[in-house]
C-alpha cells in the first residue's frame, strides 16, 4: 500500500510498545512521515497484565487503543498488521497488507517468555505477555478453585488447589502475591466444600533469591511479604519438566516433584522471530536469548537507517552491563531514537545513548511492595504508594487511569477483585475439565 | 457428587440469569438446600451486551461472579457445570460433574438466536447473547474499520465500510445506534485515509416499524433518533441469504442485495435444547420457537416439582398474549418460583403467576432513548435519563455500578469509547482478515 506525503522522510516503526510508541510520540515535531506498525490495535501496559490475570483488572483498563493515543499528532498513521520480512537492501517490510518502504526502520517488537527449550511445556505452564495470555491465566486460576470444589476425591482437590510459579523476578512474584491474596482473602466465603485459604501457592526461582536483581536486603523483604501472604518460596530451585498433572525440579541436588495442576510460567525471555531474521539480513549479532546487539546509538552496524529498541535490544551501560528488558528503558530509548533521526535530518550529530535509571519496583499485594529508586530503598506500605502513583502516572489516557484508580481503591477496602470472570477461549473450555463421579 | 444438608428439602436452580438468580435470592429464607447450576462463573446483565459489542463497556462491568453475589446466602452453593439431561422419573439431573438429585427443580436455561433454519449463517452474523459473542461483534466492527483503512481497491473498502443489523428489536435498535456514534463520533480523526463517518449502517427489520412490541408512536421517534445518528432503517426487509459478503433481503416483492463484511444478527430466539429434553420427558407442549409451555403456576403439567421460567417459559398474561423474553419477567417469575415453593412447602396455596409490567424500553445514542411505562410515555434525553437509572439500578453490585457510571458519564462527555480492544479468540484472527496487493 501506498505511504500518503512521501516525499517526506518515512520512519516505519514496528510495534506499538513502550519502545514504540515512545519513539512515535517523540517524532511528533520532526519533519517525517510517520507509520506505526502493530499486530494489535493497542497498545498494552504490560507491567499490570498479572492484575488482569489475577481478576483485579480489566483487560481494558491496561489497554488503550493506539489509534485513540495518537489521533492528534498528524504525521503518523497507524497500520494494524504484521510484519513477516525486512528486505534490509530494497528498505522495504513485508507486512500481512502489503510491502511498505521506509528510509528509517525501527524495529521495537519485544519477546516472548521462554521454555528454554521445552516449547511443549507452554500448553501446561501459560505465561504473561499478552492480554490473551493473562485472560488464559485468570481462566485457569479460577477454574482450579471451582474443580477442587466440584470434585470428592481428596488427592485430585489438593492438586487442584497446588498453584506453582515457576520464576520469581517482578512478574513471579507480583503474580504469587496477588494469588495469595485471591485465596486468602478475595474468596473468603466463595465456596461451601473447599478453603480456598487452603490453597498451596509455591514460588519456584532458579537462582538464591527472590528478585534477583534487586538488593538482597529488597529481595528478603519481598520475601518475608510474599510469606505473610501464604506463598512458599523455593529458591535454587530449577524446573526441569512441566506436565498437565505435576512439575519437577532440581533442588540441592536431588530432583523433586509437585502435584499440581496449575503452573503459571513467569521464567525466561526469548526475542521475537524478527530479531533472527533481522540479524540474518544484516550479519549483525544476537545475545544467548536471541536479543539483537546494537551499536551505542541503538543502530545495527553499518545500517544508520536500521535501528532497534526495547527488549529486542540488546544494549550495554556504561559498565558494560546490558540493561534489563523493562518499560523506562525502552521509552528512554524510544525517544532517544526520535532525536537520533531529528539530529540526522539536520545534520547534527547525537551522543550515544545513555540509560537514566530511576530504580525499580515490584508489588507483592495488599499494602505490600520494595522499591530501589537509586537514591532511596522503600519498602512495605510506603513502597506499595509510590509503586501504586507511578504505575498509575504511566497509564496511558486519563479516562484509564480514573478507572483503575477507582478499581483499585475498591480492590483495597474490599479485598474484592470484580473481574473474576471465566471466559471462553477458541474451544469453549469454560466447564471444569475435571469429570467427578457422583 | 453429594449435596450437603441433604435432609433438607432440595431445590437445584439451572441457569444463572436473571431468573435463576432472582429465584436463588428469593429462597433465601426459605428452608431448603438451593444449588444453583451454570456453564458460566458468572451472572450476565445482558441487556447491556450491545455496549461491550460497541467498545462503550468492558466484559467486567456487566458481570459479576456468581459465588460473589451469593456469597452469604448460606443455603445455597454455587456449581459451575453444564446440565446434559434430566431424568424426571428418578427426580435427578445430569451434569458435566456428575447426577444430581433434587425435590424441586427450576429450569433457567435461557435462549440463544435463531437463525429460521439456517445456521450456517451465524459464522457471518454473529448474535449477541453471551460475553463472547459481545467480544466477537466487538472484533468484527472494529476490523471493519481497520481493513477499510488498509485496502486501496474502492469497492472492497466501500464493503468493510457497510454494516448491516438485522432486526429492530431493543438489540438490533441500541447495536445500530451505537454503531452511528462509534462511526460518526467515536473513530472520529481516529484513521488517515478513510472517514468513519461514511460508513453505511443498514438496519434490516422484518416487520412493518422498528421495536415492533412498543406503541407505534414509540417506534416512529426511535426510528427518527436512528436517522439522526446516520442510521439507513428499511421496514418491511426479510433477510433470505448471509454470505461473508453480501447479504440478500426480500422487500416490496423485490430481492435486493448489499454488499457488506459485516452484518450483525439481533433476530429471532430459539428456546436452549435442554427445553426440547424437558418436553420429551414429561409430554409438555413446546411452542413454535421451541419455549416451554408452562401451568399458570409456572409447573410442567402433573408435575409440580418441575418449574420452568425466564426466555425458556411460555407464559401468557391474563389476556392470553404470550409474555415477551425481558428481564422483568424472569425476575419476577423467579421470585414467584420461590414463593410457591415456600407455600408448598408450609402446605399453603399459591395465586398463579401475574406479570406486572412496569415498561418497556431501549436506548439509541447519547441522550436519546424511548420508554413505555405503562403510564408514560417518554423520548429523547428524559428517556434516556431514565433508561440509564434504571440500567444502573439493576446492575448487580455497587462497585460494577459505580464504575459502569463514571465509563458512561466519561462516554458522555468525550464520546469516546475506551474498550475497543480488538483481542483473539481461539484462532487468532487479530490481523486484518484482507489482503491487499501493495
Amino acid at each position: 500500500m501506498t505511504v500518503p506525503n512521501s516525499h517526506a522522510h518515512r520512519v516505519l516503526i514496528l510495534g506499538g510498545g513502550f519502545g514504540g510508541l515512545a519513539a512515535a510520540q517523540a517524532l511528533r515535531r520532526v519533519p517525517v512521515q510517520v507509520t506505526l506498525l502493530d499486530r494489535r490495535n493497542f497498545h498494552l501496559f504490560q507491567p499490570l497484565l498479572y492484575q488482569v490475570a489475577t481478576g483485579g483488572l480489566s483487560p481494558a483498563n491496561i489497554a488503550a487503543p493506539l489509534r485513540s493515543i495518537l489521533r492528534r499528532q498528524r504525521n503518523i498513521q497507524v497500520l494494524l498488521a504484521e510484519a513477516t520480512d525486512i528486505d534490509v537492501a530494497e528498505r522495504a517490510v513485508v507486512t500481512s497488507v502489503g510491502r511498505l518502504t521506509y528510509d528509517t526502520l525501527i524495529v521495537a517488537v519485544g519477546v516472548r517468555h521462554s521454555y528454554f527449550g521445552h516449547d511443549d511445556w507452554e500448553a501446561f505452564a501459560p505465561g504473561l505477555k499478552t492480554l490473551e495470555d493473562a485472560t488464559t491465566m485468570r481462566r485457569r486460576i479460577l477454574q482450579a478453585f471451582e474443580a477442587a470444589e466440584a470434585t470428592d476425591d481428596v488427592a485430585v482437590r489438593r492438586a487442584w488447589l497446588t498453584f506453582v510459579v515457576v520464576g520469581a523476578g517482578p512478574t513471579g512474584v507480583e503474580l504469587a502475591g496477588a494469588l495469595g491474596e485471591l485465596a486468602h482473602h478475595t474468596l473468603r466465603g466463595d465456596f461451601r466444600r473447599i478453603d480456598p485459604a487452603s490453597a498451596r501457592i509455591v514460588l519456584l526461582e532458579g537462582t538464591e533469591r527472590v528478585l534477583p536483581a534487586y538488593p538482597p536486603d529488597l529481595s528478603a523483604k519481598a520475601q518475608r511479604a510474599l510469606a505473610r501472604l501464604g506463598v512458599e518460596v523455593l529458591t535454587g530451585a530449577k524446573v526441569t519438566w512441566v506436565a498437565p498433572d505435576h512439575v519437577c525440579f532440581e533442588r540441592g541436588g536431588a530432583t523433586q516433584t509437585l502435584i499440581t495442576r496449575t503452573v503459571l510460567w513467569g521464567a525466561g525471555v526469548q526475542a521475537s522471530p524478527l530479531g533472527r531474521l533481522l540479524a540474518e539480513r544484516t550479519g549483525a549479532e544476537l545475545d544467548r536469548v536471541g536479543r539483537v546487539v546494537v551499536e551505542p546509538n541503538l543502530t545495527l552496524k553499518g545500517h544508520p537507517e536500521l535501528l532497534v529498541i526495547g527488549d529486542l535490544a540488546h544494549c550495554r551501560d556504561r559498565e558494560g552491563r546490558p540493561l534489563p528488558g523493562v518499560a523506562p528503558v525502552a521509552m528512554q530509548q524510544g525517544r532517544y531514537v526520535a532525536r537520533w533521526i531529528a539530529d540526522r535530518l539536520a545534520g547534527r550529530s547525537t551522543p550515544p545513548f545513555a540509560y537514566h535509571d530511576r530504580g525499580s519496583m515490584a508489588t507483592i499485594g495488599r499494602g505490600a511492595a520494595v522499591a530501589d529508586l537509586g537514591w532511596v530503598r522503600l519498602s512495605g506500605y510506603p513502597a506499595w504508594l509510590a509503586w501504586l502513583f507511578i504505575h498509575l502516572a504511566f497509564l496511558i489516557g486519563f479516562h484509564n487511569r480514573l478507572l483503575v484508580m477507582i478499581q483499585w481503591a475498591w480492590c483495597y477496602v474490599t479485598r474484592n477483585r470484580a473481574a473474576r470472570l471465566i471466559t471462553k477461549e477458541g474451544t469453549g473450555a469454560c466447564a471444569p475439565p475435571q469429570e467427578v463421579k457422583p
